[in-house]
């Protein structure tokens, strides 16, 4: 153990440092399993005051420093590289829920509170927070904010920046910054909130927030349809929206390629379709106002109604060809099981590539197509699987090789096929990191396509918030050129 | 002429450069008439080619450069100081509307276009641009990003920060950051789009800018009602909110004082009551589903019926005492037009002093309850007049010297009054800036009741991306210790 080791363990107990690579392997480890790093050790502070003391002692030492709460990532943000040389400096003791104000709509939580948790506490109260994804069983709301994780709900609420009021902060040297608050306008110098959000811990440490919450959804309706093609899907978000006064909570596409996987490979879940459509999508709406969630004399909810309608005017129109109903609260929950899923199907595939982008919405038809013909002809048989949540323009597309096509040609293309889809995204306006984050796997993708102005500019913030680069060094921002 | 303007001139067109006194007054004198500065030139560049030229001159000349579009701004923010040395850029000819996309409901548009010629151009289109204010007519998009204004309509759509997609930047050294963008996710390293929204020139100049836009709403029911205190309005607004599902658009306080000195000042201005009640509150809801805006067979508008029901459940309560519903869109537009001329109303009273505070919404009634006792205690006969946007806890509090009281002790007590309602303000968890910003008239604001550690690292981003201090110099981040 070094000196500096003991004097942290002295400092904050033995049990908040850990320092046996058995102890330290799931902190090192990403969620994946994939990929792996060294620790000089993991420290587990119970409070601000403990974060600020590591981080000052750390500083001074010239020790870096790797941020982690959840682990849950998906870009190799919060894991540290291989030299051995970096503290991980978990959040997940520091999991306090300090305030939920009723009246005001806010609640004050630590960064190490489990985004579940978090969905659990509120809901007894009436209230709601919409921050939804398949990780929220281990997430925490200190990683959902450093990147500025997005889910299912953002076509209604927002990304975790939108659902953010204030925050508290460990600056690189120990100091900590106190912009906790709940005001919904308060104009006093530079916006630093949004800056450390999504800033992936390379400026510093989120330690606690102040987040939304909304009253709970009265009433939900959940449907999953049979649509043709994306421009029809789009037509489809676009009617519900208008019929419903913009109550969409999700519009989430599952294309025939993950339809097919996850009856494969998870036949418990839901299939839907007796016919696999080109589309599943999944559609929920819900309800604000006690009108359209109180049942009329036939027992008819008027937000399902309208849901109903919607739907069976598409129907007639041929933008679906079929629609499954949620009659109660578990079908609703086969129902996203089935989506939730989604990170699971998509493990069981062997020989893959992936992708987390975003597109203006009435380019998205456009993309896919182009896509679909340059995978077409770059392996017989590969199937695009663009999943995701239509309604933010936010794909999670995927090249499969099927089990019947050629694994080592896929993989000899694979490369080709990746800059493919990145030139034809840059095309059509559209992004190559949507809600994932840069971390330690797109730095290429910064270096390539990132406004050149705009990384001088990251890089000037780096240098003046981080003199040492000592917070997650190496992610985030590619090397200089 | 000196040589650096003679060379701006032959750059950019005679008519692009002022020097001549009176042709540069109205860039260097305030809104309100009481403040002047003095310019060494105004350059009114045409497009982002020539604001990047100006700025480079400037910055390798060592010339500061004070951004200026509508000059509305009420903080001190947009016309240069005394010196004489600095360049008001006035972003007046970047007036071009880029592109309006329907489908993807954004718009891009340069800083110089006027807000309410925006307003028209998207309604023309069915579109809705829901930023609002009394200045609307002269102030442009590229101060209300500058400030990160707020308005009228924030409680449903947000601050101007909200309501923005993407931006165009020129840095100080004339470098050009393009961060236009229509997407809705994008997690491409730090939020350099938040930064300079709010950074009131500081940091470089906001060229251009891609706006989000809303259907516009299908129907409206606006009403102004009377009632006794703070608290009974808020549960007004908690009440109308849970009934329309979340439809209120704006929900504007106007207490006693101010309704009293409007019917004395512009008495052609409605009065909407024959008492005059403690305070009024302008509702106005909207809908957004052709459901609500349908006439029924009675000819009942849904979202009428959901005002006045809500409106007579209060009375019934006693919550209200009196209200008028707009019958019509005159009698809408009478009851905004009493609202919207609050800063005349303001101006028209000789000695007071006034503030942009926001609280926690459960703090306002206490706070207001507080600084009255005090007013109360300070002069006999100075009146409190809490307007502002309830919905958003924002006040624009005034202290007023009433007709026949002293003002003389009045101006006596004046700086001992702002310090102790500054003192309840942070006592109640407030903001000394709610959407005005700091400017110059704020600096010692910043300095006594901005947290520390947040100054600091403002000062360090304002010394890595403005190393020369050449943007607004004196502005927003007050002079270090």
């Amino acid at each position: 153990m070094t000196t500096f080791v003991s004097k942290l363990a002295n400092a904050l107990g033995a049990g908040a440092v850990l320092i046996d690579p058995a102890d330290m392997a799931k902190y090192v480890r990403d969620w994946s399993g994939n990929e792996t790093g060294k620790a000089l050790c993991v420290v587990r502070p119970a409070n601000t005051a403990e974060v600020s003391l590591v981080m000052a002692a750390a500083y001074a030492a010239g020790i870096a420093i790797v941020p982690q709460s959840g682990n849950t990532g998906l870009a190799g943000g919060s894991i540290p590289d291989n030299s051995g040389t970096a503290i991980v400096l978990s959040l997940e003791r520091m999991n306090k829920i300090r305030e939920i104000s009723a009246s005001a709509r806010t609640m004050t939580v630590e960064a190490g509170c489990v985004l579940a948790k978090l969905h659990e506490t509120v809901e007894a109260q009436g209230l709601f927070f919409p921050l939804n994804f398949g990780a929220k069983g281990s997430c925490m709301i200190g990683g959902n904010l450093a990147t500025n994780a997005g889910g299912s709900n953002v076509v209604r609420y927002g990304n975790t920046r939108e659902l953010c009021l204030g925050i508290e902060v460990v600056l690189p040297d120990g100091r900590v910054m106190d912009l906790l608050s709940g005001l919904r306008k308060n104009n006093t110098g530079y916006d630093l909130r949004d800056l450390f959000i999504g800033s992936e811990g390379t400026l510093g440490i989120i330690t606690a927030a102040t987040m939304k919450l909304y009253p709970l959804p009265k009433a939900r309706a959940t449907a999953i349809v049979a649509v043709g093609s994306l421009a029809d899907a789009l037509s489809v978000l676009n009617r519900v929206q208008a019929e419903s006064g913009g109550a969409v909570e999700a519009f989430e596409i599952m294309p025939d390629a993950f339809l097919r996987q996850a009856a494969r490979h998870k036949p418990d879940l839901l299939q839907p379709f007796r016919d696999l459509p080109r589309y599943g999508v999944m559609i929920e709406i819900a309800a604000t106002s006690d009108a359209d969630a109180t049942s009329d004399a036939d027992g008819v909810v008027p937000i399902a109604a309208i849901l109903q309608r919607a739907a069976e005017a598409a129907l007639e129109d041929g933008l679906i060809q079929d629609a499954l109903f949620a009659a109660s609260e578990a079908q609703r929950l086969e129902i996203w099981k089935l989506r939730e899923a989604a990170l699971e199907v998509t493990n069981s595939v062997a020989t893959k590539i992936g992708f987390d982008i975003s597109l203006p919405l009435e380019r998205i038809h456009d993309f896919v197509a182009e896509t679909q013909a340059m995978v077409d002809r770059s392996v017989r048989g590969a199937s695009l699987d663009p999943l995701g949540h239509l309604g933010d323009g936010n794909l999670h597309l995927g090249i499969w090789c099927e089990p019947d096509a050629d694994a080592e040609a896929f993989k000899a293309k694979a490369a080709e096929m990746k800059n493919a889809v990145l030139d034809l995204l840059v095309k059509n306006g559209g992004s190559f990191s949507a809600e994932h984050g840069i971390g330690s796997h797109k730095l290429g993708e910064m270096r390539t396509y990132k406004d050149a102005v705009a990384l001088d500019v990251m890089r000037a913030i780096k240098a003046a918030l981080d003199p040492k680069n000592m917070m997650n060094p190496g992610r985030t921002i590619p090397s200089g050129n």
